[in-house]
């Protein structure tokens, strides 16, 4: 590790913001000399990834500012501060779906984009699925659509790229292994 | 589509380094109200799956700063201006492994962060590697180091969060599926 290490001689922040924080740092390099690196710091996330008592994924589709256009996704939502990622998979999965269920369980968490921000993803799978008789709110900034897709209809979304983005391209792949056991 | 969009007011752009593009936008929401949307603007990447004829993939470790933590993931790098993904995967894989292949096979491609980022991964697999006897230099300021494991140690790795980012992760799931077909 320590012959990889970059020394931060000074920090900047540029933008401190709502949802991302950005930051370039002046770094030595191992060989002593030094450059600047680019820096988005972001709470974390959470996926869930919602199957219903039929055997259907649930997804929403949401526009997303960042590429200007819509796409369907697993329900996912920002850390608050100091919460509990199954905390948040809970809550979101309310708020986006009207489903709950008892446990979410973990299936794995990865960086998204390692090289220039330190989002973490954490990704849940919500199986049997209880309707929420009057499910909270969620952000008021929020338009979303509920779809119940099963596997095979998900995958067509994938190849039609309605479906692309990480966390639900690798919740798709996660399932079919699932189907495969 | 249209029921969710977001339509820009004012835009604002915050830093234009090098990496990455920082803009805030002022937007009107479906239901005519207001907010805010930042935006990171990057130019892309690649992502490849190197596979060697002794069957074992060929990873790369390095420092991340965002993460203040070195990470062993798949060979990857920024596409440059107009460049056709699958010749940055052969450049990367080339610089960074001192391997190379005829051509490379397109995976899939997901967008990374969707929520505040537009990168988008593009993913490449390639088999039947041989060594390139003067492999191009990589950047300056980029320090790695190459390791070949078989899928069995890649898992294990992804266990012990050495190997924890997105592309990786989908790699390894995507490795695995093929076994079992």
């Amino acid at each position: 590790m320590k012959k990889f290490m970059e020394t931060t001689t000074q920090s900047e922040t540029i933008y401190d913001g709502r949802i991302v924080k950005v930051q370039v740092d002046d770094v030595m390099l191992p060989d002593g000399k030094t450059s600047k690196r680019e820096l988005i710091k972001h709470a974390g996330a959470v996926g869930i990834i919602p199957v219903t008592k039929a055997n259907k994924i649930v997804f929403v589709e949401q526009f997303r500012k960042p590429l200007e256009k819509s796409l369907v996704e697993i329900p996912a939502g920002k850390l608050e501060k100091g919460e509990e990622p199954s905390v948040t998979a809970l809550r979101e999965l309310e708020e986006e779906t009207g489903y709950t269920v008892n446990t979410p369980r973990f299936i794995t968490s990865f960086y998204t984009s390692p090289g220039f921000a330190d989002e973490m993803m954490y990704l849940y799978l919500a199986e049997d699925l209880e309707p929420v008789d009057y499910p909270a709110a969620g952000d008021e900034d929020e338009f979303i659509e509920i779809l119940e897709l099963t596997l095979d209809e998900a995958k067509q979304y994938v190849r039609e790229q309605r479906i692309h983005d990480a966390k639900t391209n690798y919740a798709i792949l996660y399932l079919e292994t699932l189907e495969r056991m």
